[in-house]
């Protein structure tokens, strides 16, 4: 039922979804500048007839959350968007998440075109954004849409959330549970290339702080460079990286080559051509399996400096500094069994005509939060690129954003029941 | 003759020499800052009735010298200096140069004390600058001292410099040789370590921009780590400073380690933990040979960098890119059995009491200004330590400073000639 109308509605609206992704990815919004995207979207929901709840995060109960990680000062002008279609009672309830921010560009070199211009190009919108995540939102209110003009009513409540700081930690979404916002499931269309997720990775940043000593670059043997000791713990991280991955290379992660990796995401070191540099330090993103404790993770990392610092005669003097800082993002993990999982994959099969790949997520989402912290069941799901997360170039399908729509359409129908006209 | 009156003011002086050192440090004179140092260098020459050339280089003329290879924009209230101590006439004249400009002190944590204390402890000044090279400029300042206070008239000019610009690539030297600074021979009491460089190598800056692929994080195998093309590379350049550095193993520099190093002074990439860093930057100084010509040393880099973008299958996609940029430093040489190496080494055996060691320099000086574009004959004699120079907890001895003070200024009068009285 609804199939039809709902498969219509979505195939006349293309024109219109490309273009609401197009305004969004010309909002670049990056950290600290969520404001000007954020305010489509809040425009669209009020369109909609949806119930607004829209706030500045950061108060001191959600500072002092134990999982609050965020080295954020300010949040202001850059609220948090909770939009809420109401049900009638009785049925079961939805979150569909999605954050608004986006990652750096990068070098703008590395782009075919401007980073931010959301050109539509065969079949594809391209920017920074539109795979990680906003076509994926898109996909979000275009199910609404699509539901709200088909005249759906719902049991259930349908909660859009809209949040801020996904990328750097995930305290938008942190907060818009402490905020009460739960659900008997969450959809959070993060880009999997439309696969399901149940499990997904979590992560934690790091920094490590390298010592040399410094001398003049025509006596450079007098010195020890600290890009050198970086390099020797760079070799020392991939090590611990093959042995953390070895046991994970089996069901839901035998797919992706490295299941849970160790990025090294900066190293700066040095300041003089001239000079040996003495100090380097390198920053990291520190993949924590489903099946892991935040703890047991740090814990490995932990003991491979130490054994570096104990073993290596230069670290015994001048020992390497661990730090975790920044970001941190829950694992999750969810049944492949649960109803939700079943549901999305009903539709995902009466849309696409085929079963759904599920797999285990190579990245960490704010599902961390919502499982752990908001104990709502979620599933990952969504319509973006997953390599091109974070990447030069970085595009959506169009096909693939409505198809998502139209699954999750359908699923919230089913799971939070359409009321019998 | 002199010998003794030279040797019992220099006694008689060593508390003020510690005091002028100490003065001289305590001013910070990185490039850019150099002013105020070289205020208390222009009132020790007033006070000792030279004549006194004190200006802004940066004019037309020098900017346009094939050999100008300054990045700087500008030298506003930060002069030159060159003093005059005329000779009667008919003697050999010298030019006795020192830069006043320090490198940066680097990370302060290093440092045991603050990095511009000028602290004496143990028969030692402390700070950046002490042995590279204010140390050295104080000897001169002393030797000339010495010879005035002594009554001593000479022949020659005794043409002292005082200059900004040497770390950055001796622009301050090449500005005093263009106002036509030039002589019968030269000092540059650099830290030798008590040692005579008759030769001296060369140095260039050079920029490698190497070329990654983003990715998230999570998903690094998507991406190329510029953080590991960096290293690849810098494997390559540490072969090239073995071959290039191979022939070099005899005579002046068979007690270098590393006759003419290639040094990474700086690496820097990436700008978010959880993304793969697309664009590595190293920067770094490459050694020239006494026995090769600029362009040579160069096109040793070059064809390195060529043959890695054609053999490595990523570089041919995106190649890695090389710049010169900022500093250069000519290389010098001077016969080891030249008039002024045979005066140092006299009065050095009569004041040390053995033999001086003579040796290639382990780095540039702006003797290859005042050698190839001057044509004034050059050696390179100072208290330093060598190995100290652009380290940490930097330091010179007082009594290497008050030991070439003596010899140098016994040099003088023998090279300039001493008026009968």
């Amino acid at each position: 039922m609804y199939e039809n109308e709902i498969r219509t509605w979505l195939k006349d609206s293309r024109t219109k979804a490309v273009q609401l992704l197009q305004k969004l990815v010309q909002e670049p919004s990056r950290r600290g500048q969520e404001g000007s995207a954020q305010a489509i979207v809040v425009e669209k929901c009020r369109q909609l007839g949806l119930e607004i709840d829209l706030w500045e995060i950061g108060d001191e109960q959600l500072r002092n959350h134990p999982h609050f990680y965020c080295d954020r000062k300010d949040f202001k002008g850059n609220p948090n968007l909770v939009a809420i279609k109401r049900g009638t009672g009785s049925g079961k309830s939805i979150i569909l998440n999605g954050h608004i921010d986006v990652v750096p560009e990068g070098d703008h070199s590395a782009w075919q075109d401007e980073p931010y211009s959301g050109r539509l190009m065969d079949g594809k919108v391209f920017g920074r954004g539109t795979t990680d995540m906003k076509g994926g939102n898109v996909s979000l209110l275009l199910a609404i849409e699509a539901i709200v003009e088909s005249g759906i009513q719902l049991k259930g409540d349908v909660i859009f959330q809209s949040v801020i700081e996904e990328e750097s930690g995930g305290a938008g979404t942190l907060a818009a549970v402490m905020r009460g916002y739960k659900a008997d499931g969450a959809i959070i269309p993060e880009p999997t290339n439309m696969k399901l997720f149940p499990l997904q990775q979590g992560s934690m940043w790091f920094r490590l702080i390298v010592t040399g000593k410094s001398a003049h670059g025509g006596t450079r043997y007098e010195g020890v460079s600290a890009i050198d000791k970086a390099v020797v713990v760079m070799k020392e991280i991939k090590q611990l990286e093959q042995v953390r991955n070895e046991p994970l290379r089996h069901s839901l992660y035998k797919n992706v080559p490295i299941p849970v990796p160790i990025n090294i995401g900066s190293l700066t070191s040095g300041n003089w051509p001239s000079s040996v540099p003495d100090t380097a330090v390198l920053e990291g993103r520190f993949g924590i399996a489903p099946t892991e404790t935040m703890e047991e993770a740090q814990m490995s990392l932990i003991q491979l400096i130490e054994a570096m610092n104990e073993r290596d005669e230069w670290f015994k003097e001048k020992p390497i500094i661990l730090e975790w800082f920044g970001a941190r993002w829950l694992p999750g993990s969810l049944e492949t069994n649960h109803p939700l999982m079943k549901t999305i994959g009903t539709y995902y099969e009466k849309v696409r005509g085929k079963e759904p790949v599920v797999e285990a997520s190579p990245w960490a989402t704010d599902g961390g939060y919502l499982s752990t912290v908001g104990s709502t069941p979620v599933v990952v799901f969504g319509p973006g690129e997953t390599k091109l997360a974070h990447d030069a170039n970085e595009y959506i399908e169009v096909d693939k954003m409505m198809q998502a729509a139209e699954i999750i359409a359908l699923t919230i129908i089913d799971w939070c029941e359409a009321e019998q006209n």
